[in-house]
């Protein structure tokens, strides 16, 4: 089936990579639709993704924007429904029966909080996304792309990290949710893949009682993202934290616009180069256009009758410490911007960089934007919308 | 609080662990309350605890049977809940506000049904759970014993297996639930500690705003069972497994009243001394009174002021292969049961015996009852209840 005709499920489509991915997956010919309980983000992000979608099909040569003058609720199909609410999700694999696919972005994600409430990380993200599967499985819609992290590797033994890297190490509650995920999804891949050879010999025994083959196995990409930063180059879309960020990028950039007062950086006594702690951050968009090829990936497995479930790096490969990433930045923006190093935080590892080779090679991804271009655009983003997305709602 | 003032919610209180723990339970002088929903289980069961503890009583020479003579409702509350049922179990907690632990036997058990259907397991098992605990902090009840399993040990690198064994190798989906769980569990007795030190804190600065101090910190202990076996001695309650059964006595059992034509014995290549499992069996009365060593190790540390989550073995330390326990239950019913060798199972390891040491240690628990008693015990239950509880219902 080719993108043009396929719509996929979004969960979390409202958040930071959920909205880029919205776009992303327009802008290749896909059809959305978008759930998400607006816990921790906006509706106005599906508003953004929209005029984008519009100014980007006026300048462009191809056609493939022949819907771009639909309105947003046309265009991007939106229900505020809770991954936990289970009655729900049916209901909108229901009223979508073209739902081909879904990628998974909705849950909990604050590494620090979830050590605070853990039972809320294990309720929201296991129950949820359990919840989410066995619905997809009802509804015989079983191909997804799962947001997993890096985190999952712990403290690796080796930088960069290869996916057969141990993930039993998560260092918090968060990072447990998205080790227990990854199994979870897979023993469904494996579970299925014997159900349907037992429904496949059935089916030779009693070939008449049965109208219509179905396939009951599933595909899954688990995507581990490292460390996403920056936005859309456009400005106009970009991370919008509730609260004071946990993540360097976003607080370097609400420092930046006065916000906040200074950046904090937990511990310079690392064994690393400069005593910070390295991360390999990648691009936004880069990582939105990963889940285009993750599911590209499954359909041309699928089209040679494979299936079943693979885990990839999404990283640049390159590690960058904290004080790299203060310089880049105050480089973007122009000016000094203060910081004050303070105790490590608990659960913080050295390095975590990837090796994204396996993408590179199976996904035919790779990230392309730069350091400087990951800053610029963070900050275009932050300059012009101070206080994300709540400033000033733009009508459509 | 003495024993007898205490009122323990026994979730699964129906099924074969749990029934026997809550006549041991009642026995010592808890009083219960029990939440099952009987899908793969019989009330009957608790009508056997009631007669028991009636037989008991009449014939103890201590006092604590007062309410021997009470009818089975009053003596045993009973709520026919699913675990899942996240509204249901908060009514049992409003409905008996005395209740101030759980022991909670609530869940899916059987290994080669995991594997089909894992999400199943994952749903009932995790987010049954994660419900369970959530109502549990709502109520003010944070003290919980929790069912674990040897499984959570995978293939041990060391016989016999101490608790610091690592517990991330599990074979099936079920062992996984478990795994998954102890990491839950402890979560959240190490946020609890954080809460209530961030509470006390706060009781200090505004002290007039609260009436009552509240204590958030949880107590659990994980017991992780080796394999149960054997039945009540009065031969009036045991296993009632749903079908054929999963594991091999009551498969035996099975054998030897003719419901079952013979044991397949799985794989006799392992590397043991006569190439068939090792397992460290254990009989279900000593299984239930490490349910009440528990419940007491709790008190006296609560008492002293110390909560947190700790993992035990219950097990004999001693294992037994498959041919051994053919030959002493062969022994117990007086006749050579016919058995054949056929292909090793998925998943099976050759060896889990027990190192029992910590808990003889801390939970001043000991297995007490012998191979021979277990497997006449056993052989009781299983020729006078040829199938199980669903034969004849007695009046009480």
């Amino acid at each position: 089936m080719s993108p043009s005709k396929q719509t996929i499920l979004v969960t979390g489509g409202c958040g930071y990579i959920g909205s880029h991915t919205v776009l992303r997956l327009l802008e290749t010919g896909y059809k959305v639709v978008v759930v998400d309980n607006l816990s921790n983000s906006s509706y106005e992000s599906l508003r953004r993704v929209h005029k984008l979608y519009g100014i980007t099909a006026a300048s462009s040569s191809t056609s493939n924007f022949e819907d771009a003058s639909l309105p947003v609720e046309t265009l991007i199909p939106f229900h505020q429904v809770d991954i936990l609410d289970r009655e729900g999700l049916a209901k909108v694999f229901e009223f979508h029966p073209e739902i081909s696919a879904v990628i998974h972005f909705a849950g909990r994600k604050a590494v620090g909080e979830s050590g605070r409430i853990p039972l809320d990380y294990y309720n929201v993200n296991i129950s949820g996304t359990v919840n989410l599967l066995q619905v997809m499985d009802e509804f015989h819609v079983r191909k997804i792309v799962f947001s997993s992290s890096a985190t999952v590797y712990g403290d690796p033994p080796r930088i960069p990290i290869p996916e057969e890297s141990p993930i039993v190490a998560s260092m918090s509650p968060y990072g447990r949710t998205k080790v227990f995920l990854e199994h979870i999804i897979k023993d469904l891949c494996v579970s299925s893949a014997v159900k349907q050879q037992e429904y496949l010999k059935e089916l030779e025994v009693h070939p008449k009682d049965h109208k219509k083959v179905y396939n009951y196995e599933w595909s899954a990409v688990l995507l581990r993202y490292f460390n996403p930063a920056g936005a859309h180059p456009s400005g106009i879309m970009g991370e919008d934290p509730q609260g004071i960020p946990n993540n360097l990028m976003p607080f370097l950039a609400q420092v930046a616009v006065g916000n906040l007062e200074k950046l904090s950086v937990f511990g310079n006594d690392y064994p690393t180069a400069d005593g910070t702690c390295i991360r390999d951050y990648l691009h936004v968009v880069d990582l939105a256009q990963g889940h285009v090829a993750a599911l590209e990936k499954m359909d041309k497995e699928q089209a040679a009758g494979t299936y079943g479930c693979k885990a990839y790096n999404l990283g640049t490969g390159t590690g960058y410490s904290v004080f790299d990433m203060i310089k880049a930045f105050n480089k973007a923006v122009g000016r000094e911007l203060p910081h004050v190093v303070t105790a490590r935080r608990p659960g913080d590892v050295p390095n975590l960089t990837a090796d994204p080779r396996l993408a590179n090679r199976e996904l035919n991804w790779k990230a392309e934007k730069s350091l400087d271009e990951m800053c610029a655009d963070l900050w275009r983003w932050q300059r012009n919308n101070p206080y994300g997305y709540n400033t000033v709602h733009e009508k459509n």
